[in-house]
């Protein structure tokens, strides 16, 4: 057997170093949601973290990790989503450079969040130009190190202090689920449930549109699918990841899968009952409680919040699309 | 000097009766915030309080110190608002029955609320019926206990506790503000930040259509207004109460205004940058930080957001006229 990417130390590791810098988000529970799913439901909500998601808990964990060169040299990053503010925020806090490969048509509000955190962004053109040649020609050019949004022993530690946190809130649990898109949160979430607590089952949830996850582990190789259309833009990932793979393949017990439109049913609760805007594919695990893809009946369950980002014009518009808010 | 109707001591009490009941809401931070204001800023959410807002613990602690023979008789509340949630939840907790008397024209969905947690409504029509006179029928007839929304001490004191609760998360805090309506949270507040910290400024917030508070505090007595046209509608009371004047005068520092605009920019801040929804009312402390209406440079800063309860679509509505979400 092959040694996985990454060790429950590497996880207490980078627990201490985001130790004052990433904020230990709460856990919520709602009796609503503890009645209706007849479990007791503790929801991790990295919505709240700092830049609205757990990437930064890993963008963070990578960087702090460069050596006085790669300091010097400044980081890279292909990303038009939540890992690419992780990393300009993540940068701007060791004071190092940052340069963001983002898509010319990506919206331009997270191009503005990106160069709000003072990353450098950028633009090419998705549909004439191949962004990683652009990425390794101004990588190599400018000395610039790499940072993959997920493939990363080091930002797989890092999103796996988001498990590690919620048990240490919320005591043993009996099922945990996260979001699944290349496996970086799930993979080092993993680990640390293996570590603190062997026989909670850990279970990850894709979109239904883009369930190569559950292909990946039910035939034992990673299968490769083309970007799915789902609300889910955090997991529209086309496969999972050298490293992230056999860390899922050891230590997941399931990978299960709601639709659009039941991650949209989630963010109206999240947001009528809880107070809370989760971005859709924040509401990935919590969707598959609510639509019982998973047996949690008398069970501690925890449930991954992923991220609060999506654009509150879009998120009015696709709550008012699910049932009227409860109150 | 009179005697003020409440002591910190019934505030710990109440706290002790809320404990394991009401949730320990948590405290968040912004770094975005934190910036704009120059300050370091402690945000005491009690829009993820049960049943979305701070009412909760005044309510719980009146109906936990009703006599047998009131627990039998059952309790009744005049309210279109967060009070009739929190009366009817706290007195399903006891099972306690509660009515509920609420306007024929109030939003069907806070009706249903109200149901939803147990309670009988009552409707009548705001334009030729007395609710006052429905009520003290009501309670005559059959034998229910009034609990005012605000003049009543085991209110007062209940609500006090989320000041308490913010002390020990925060520490020491040099300035606190709380929304002002009728009273209720404010003296409450005022008592345990004068016991706890007894340096810090304690200042109330009001909507500006609906400065009676201040005008009172100014003048030294009750003055009276007609109801206010203000997005807050949980400020929208028309005096103090004889019970919370008095602690106000002798304990609040000082009364300041923000606009219906500067609570809907907020709102939309709490929204985008720290996926939380807030009801327009729940904003208005924050909102004086944001509008500058109080020197806080360089100093911590208690900002109670009292609740969460507004109609998603109408929430979308506000937010949208606000500035575009900034990531």
């Amino acid at each position: 057997m092959t040694e996985l990417a990454i060790s429950y130390d590497d996880v207490v590791q980078a627990h201490r170093r985001l130790e004052g810098v990433a904020h230990r988000t709460p856990v919520m529970t709602s009796t609503t949601a503890d009645a209706a799913s007849g479990a007791q439901l503790f929801f991790k909500c990295e919505n709240f973290q700092r830049m609205g998601a757990f990437k930064f808990r890993g963008a963070y964990n990578a960087i702090a990790q460069f050596t006085p060169e790669q300091r010097a040299g400044g980081v890279i990053a292909f990303s038009s989503g939540n890992h690419a503010q992780a990393i300009a925020l993540s940068a701007r806090l060791f004071g190092v450079r940052a340069v963001i490969v983002m898509p010319r048509d990506a919206p331009a509000i997270k191009i503005a969040a990106t160069r709000g955190y003072g990353g450098e962004v950028v633009l090419y053109d998705r549909y004439t130009e191949d962004r990683e040649a652009i990425g390794r020609r101004l990588a190599q050019e400018q000395g610039l190190t790499l940072i993959p949004p997920y493939d990363h022993p080091h930002v797989m530690a890092g999103q796996g202090t988001a498990a590690k946190e919620l048990f240490e809130q919320a005591g043993p649990l009996d099922v945990l689920l996260t979001p699944l898109g290349g496996g970086g949160l799930l993979s080092g979430c993993a680990v640390a449930a293996r570590a603190l607590n062997p026989d909670c089952l850990v279970i990850g949830v894709e979109p239904e549109a883009g369930n190569d996850g559950q292909r990946s582990l039910r035939t034992g190789k990673i299968v490769h699918i083309d970007t799915p259309a789902t609300l889910a833009d955090g997991a529209q990932t086309q496969h999972l990841g050298q490293l992230t793979f056999p860390v899922l393949r050891s230590l997941v017990d399931d990978v299960v899968t709601v639709s659009d439109a039941e991650l949209v049913e989630a963010m109206a609760f999240f947001a009528s009952r809880m107070k809370m805007i989760v971005e859709p594919t924040g509401c990935l695990a919590a969707a598959a409680v609510f639509a019982k893809r998973v047996a949690v009946t008398g069970k501690r369950v925890g449930v991954l919040l992923s991220g609060g980002n999506v654009d509150l014009a879009r998120f009015a518009a696709l709550v008012q699309t699910a049932q009227p808010a409860q109150d």
